[in-house]
């Protein structure tokens, strides 16, 4: 049995980065950059007017004859004298004989003419070209993670295709003779399965989509078998259930036959505690204790950073928080305590009813209070770490 | 010109929940819960051993017969004797006469005998029916947000349809002769057009993927067309560009000629001042500033409220923390400010480069540094508000 930091240490030295794939710009949200990226253009790609009104050619003048207009878009490069002017709109391409704009509040017009009233410094509102990003000048580093602005600044210069860390195939792998499938009738001593849908849902929030699940009955050679292929062809298997020590537990013989190196098996926490962690080459397997809430702990405080880490995610641990605590608190297990409390701006509270079999607290807690089994006693209003997770 | 905060009241009671519909629980993920949900079913459905040990009638006895074997799923209700007892597992049911469990640990077996070497108390180690859950009980409130745990908790009681706000559908309208899709060669004069993608990325983090995406030239007529067609399919319309004052920006004409209600046009901010907020019934119409970092700063800052709030969401605007500043800051405009900065857990820091034409900044940046119009002189170590947005 190992503490829950070295668990931690465990899963983030193992879990390696998924291979480097190309993809679409606009479907890149939420994946992580596997290759810096430099800029394929300047931007702006012309020197482009910054305001709505009149470019010219700066100089002692200040009445001008408007010759012309252009608007966004439009490519009008006229020659310019040094008593004309062109009418000019935000974004337009400023004509090269031109080297200011002056904003159409401070003129005067009438009928072609334009009066400069107040007039600006030399180059003034123009944004030169390349001003924001020249040609080859880095974008975005390696290791950045894909967010809306970050797909918007490629797709403004141009850049289609990306290189990222693929996505890891999952299988959720069900064991239990007891389970039986919501919607179908429940025959006495069957319970309903819950953890597939649960850890699916827990999967699409890091935006792991595709998940397969597989079940299987408790038998040591039915779960080797499935074992077996799972490892073939999914990058990460979650195993819920038959991981304890009961008579009808084969999870753990059956990965050990599969030659999956045991990593680690048994946290000294609560809820828990029977989880096991191991890999085959690049695979990961764990092997989720069957009871939900434990289950959905389990993915949180250790699948989570794995997946992160395969994704290509520096900070891949979930991130804690202080927060003051509402009621004195006892932890007299000597384990570390992950319960499932409710938080706002200044306090947590610790939720009622813990049970691991359960999902009511979970489901309407927004985070663990994290009680590190060092501690016994935590005084009221004293702060504590919580790891917020909705 | 109204202030940021008349803005956001003015989103929040424009914005009106989504009909209802029925979805399955395996699709529910980020939907919020229309309906108060009952339990089914008792939770456990039947009296479940919590260990794996013996299940027997709690007496002065202390050495029975094994008379049989019972693993989680089996349902077997044999009659005991007083002096009888059968092998149980974690989660098993226990047969109506046995009252009591014995774990393993505290029990010695010769042959079919097991002796129990420290009685436990009697109905110790048997979860009764109903304990967690009881049918009829409530499981989650009205406009809860279904989480993992919500999908999980629902499964284990049976639940396979429930009731949810719908998703509203969104248009995204993108106006601007000089814009070219990036993947073509651009002409002089042009640049590439990034607001689609970026909102449509930004859509997706709050759970709306089938976002469809028109574009139209800068002209009244089409523009007019365009949006009473958008009005016509979608529950909301993003409007990126043609909201300035230039005599090329017709998309506000084009909003009130297609009857829609203007509830706000700019705002007393940078970016985004030229932001524009509409409906027409329950339709929403946001007209955002062309300019990518203006779109996405209006687009968190106001879009995402007005969707949350369609989704059935109760807390819906961005939350606000507190940070030191690591500079010194002066706002001089008599604006408030949305800048883009980087936070970490003690301190925030203002980025470089704050244009609102460019993403760069936006890209790397973890929120808005908030500064009110009504603030001058921020101090170095100053406490002042954040807005994380990734």
């Amino acid at each position: 049995m190992i503490q829950v930091d070295d668990a931690l240490s465990i899963i983030a030295e193992n879990s390696a980065k998924m291979p480097v794939k190309k993809i679409k710009v606009g479907k890149s949200l939420g994946f992580v950059l596997a290759e810096a990226i430099y800029s394929p253009i300047d931007m702006p790609p012309f020197r482009q007017s910054a305001m709505d009104g009149y470019a010219f050619v700066h100089s002692e003048l200040s009445r001008f004859s408007v010759i012309s207009s252009s608007q966004a878009g439009d490519y009008s490069n006229l020659k310019l004298e040094k008593n004309e002017a062109i009418r000019i709109f935000t974004g337009a391409y400023v004509p090269d004989d031109a080297d200011t704009v002056v904003m159409q509040e401070h003129t005067t017009v009438t009928g072609d003419k334009v009066q400069i009233d107040i007039l600006p410094d030399s180059f003034a509102n123009v944004r030169n070209k390349g001003e924001q990003i020249e040609k080859g000048q880095l974008v975005l580093e390696k290791n950045t993670i894909i967010t809306p602005a970050a797909i918007g600044f490629f797709a403004c210069l141009g850049i289609t295709q990306i290189k990222v860390y693929s996505k890891p195939k999952v299988a959720i792998l069900v064991t239990g003779n007891e389970l039986v499938r919501a919607g179908k009738k429940l025959p006495q001593g069957k319970i309903y399965e819950s953890n597939s849908v649960m850890l699916e849902a827990a999967l699409k929030e890091i935006g792991i989509k595709k998940t397969i699940v597989f079940r299987v009955k408790d038998s040591l050679k039915a779960t080797t078998k499935m074992i077996e292929s799972c490892l073939d062809q999914f990058d990460v298997v979650l195993i819920s259930g038959g991981i304890s020590v009961g008579d009808y537990d084969f999870v753990k013989e059956a990965l050990l036959q599969n030659g999956v190196e045991e990593l680690f098996y048994k946290i000294n926490q609560k809820p828990g505690k029977p989880l096991f962690f191991g890999k085959k080459e690049k695979k990961l397997v764990f092997a989720l204790p069957g009871n939900p809430a434990s289950s959905l702990t389990c993915f949180y405080v250790y699948g989570l950073p794995a997946l992160k880490k395969r994704l290509g995610f520096t900070d891949i641990h979930l991130p804690k928080m202080n927060r003051k605590i509402t009621t004195a608190f006892q932890n007299k297990t000597g384990k570390t305590l992950f319960l499932k409390g409710f938080y706002d701006d200044d306090c947590v509270t610790v939720l009622e009813s813990q049970s691991s079999a359960m999902l009511n607290t979970f489901a309407v807690a927004n985070c663990f209070v994290y009680v590190p089994y060092t501690i016994v006693n935590v005084q009221e209003k004293q702060e504590i770490k919580i790891i917020p997770f909705n």
